[in-house]
């Protein structure tokens, strides 16, 4: 039997993040509001530090280490953003950080977590298994393993993000995540199964990549290759033990959006309301793009999760 | 003799437009603040509506047309901004609206000025005079005439921005305002020398159009011929009668940033502050850069006028 984290831990993860974290304006957009017929509230989680959600999670998580941890470090593994949020917050809390990587992660990613001082390990997304790595890792050096995902401490730390939207706006009709492994959709799950109970809530995963999708439907984790898509912060395998039960528990449905779909939200979200929101920012976005005509008169929340896209690539997604 | 407007304009303006502009987000950046050894906080305009700080000035001039103007209509003349702030304005009161645009105004603006129900004719910026095309307009059909900076209405709309940023962050040590033709600036100072009556006000030219810096040195406002700029919101021949005097009086300098330098900070500001500026508005960024030595320790605000440039340009910059 597995232990669930309830709202009361998100609660609490919030006052430990308070002063550390940035409480991330909510913005709004005639324009969308009168394609939707609705209006449309945008968290924008990549005016966050290092620009994403992760750093509420990875934060959170480190912030509870005894003296013991802290001494010896964390290591974490990780596709980037989670990979900075662990380095930037063991900075702040003087805690040494090890980062294990894929070689395809953006350069920015990488450049970055150096940055705050993390030592990063390289390791063949198709090929090796990042979280053996890890583990290795942990044991070898006596290091505190913290996953991008699925962990109570990170899972509660990515909820505060719904929780300060809420908080906000007050209830909505209907809230649309980016999902990955599930760490940002659970605790948002919690988050608005307490504040806003009635909400319509719902995950939303690249299409080349709907595991998600489908453990929703069976019941039961599905486990997939990598995917190949540009939404490269939810090129995740498969959900987690603790983040699939409280998303088959509190979620309303799974949906999903195409590449194609990522570039013209980008697009929009850049041209029209001036933010750089990296692909896998786009899908919440995207999937209420999709539903808008049974969203006319609601109020909708859109979380956007990060916006650390290499300028390079950015700039030629966007005369794409 | 001039009646200039004073402080109770700019907090008159502020309740005119309260609802109808968004009271934009200030941001903060870690890295930031630690290049600067200081703190410094970031005034989006460039999430306004519209994309920048105009529509301020724009909605307080044209809510305050009698029945006889607003049936009548409004004509504007500009290099994008205005024209879309005007616009916009004059949709949302039901006014019609003629628009005097550049030949080499970015497509984007023009569409968007179009989109948002206005006529625009369009000039020859480098041989015929705007202005002149303005009133003739005006005199032909009984439009009234709304200058994109000399006017008190739209000036002090302007000024509404720097009340909000102190109204959020308290009183600051320095304020950096991009200048064209000093309706932002002018409209600052007066809330600035109300709120934040110490604080050091810097306007900031593109160095390849310093007319104001010349003035303001001279004490006497300096014509020049259209600055070649990557500014184009800056791209302004001289200041107005009202606006300089009212710079003359409470402003610190004028400074100047060179096209490079505005590249740097619309790139830094993209990747690091996920927010797209357009060119003039990253005048203010670069000048804080320029005197950081001086600021260790301060708190430093930066007024980020705008963020409407081409997606075509705005990435081939990017990448540059």
């Amino acid at each position: 039997m597995i232990n669930l984290p309830s709202y009361d831990d998100v609660a609490t993860a919030a006052e430990r993040i308070k002063g550390y974290a940035h409480k991330t304006p909510v913005v709004t957009s005639r324009t969308v509001d009168e394609e939707f017929g609705a209006q449309v509230f945008f968290k924008c989680e990549n005016l966050q530090r290092m620009g994403a959600f992760k750093f509420r999670g990875a934060f959170n998580a480190l912030s509870k280490f005894s003296p013991e941890q802290r001494k010896a470090g964390v290591v974490a593994f990780s596709s980037g953003n989670h990979a900075q949020a662990i380095a930037l917050s063991a900075k702040l809390l003087g805690i040494p950080a090890m980062i294990v990587m894929p070689h395809d992660a953006p350069a920015a990613k990488v450049a970055a977590t150096q940055g705050y001082g993390g030592s990063v390990v390289i390791y063949d997304r198709y090929k090796e298994d990042r979280e053996q790595i890890g583990r290795d890792l942990a044991e070898a050096h006596g290091l505190t393993l913290i996953p991008p995902y699925d962990h109570p401490d990170v899972l509660c730390g990515q909820g505060t993000a719904a929780k300060e939207l809420f908080d906000e706006v007050g209830p909505l009709d209907a809230l649309f995540v980016p999902l990955g492994g599930g760490g940002l959709l659970s605790g948002c799950a919690l988050a608005t199964r307490a504040l806003s109970s009635n909400c319509g809530l719902y995950g939303v995963e690249p299409e080349a990549g709907n595991d998600g999708q489908r453990s929703f439907h069976a019941g039961s984790i599905v486990h997939i290759d990598t995917p190949k898509t540009i939404a490269d912060g939810a090129q995740t395998q498969h959900l987690g033990k603790l983040t699939f039960p409280i998303i088959l528990r509190d979620v309303n449905d799974i949906l999903t959006a195409s590449d194609a779909e990522l570039i013209d939200c980008m697009k929009f979200l850049a041209s029209r309301m001036k933010l750089v929101v990296e692909p896998t920012g786009c899908l919440g976005f995207a999937a209420a793009r999709q539903m808008k005509a049974e969203l006319k008169g609601k109020r909708i929340g859109v979380l956007v999760s990060g916006g650390n896209v290499d300028m390079a690539r950015f700039a030629s997604l966007l005369v794409r």
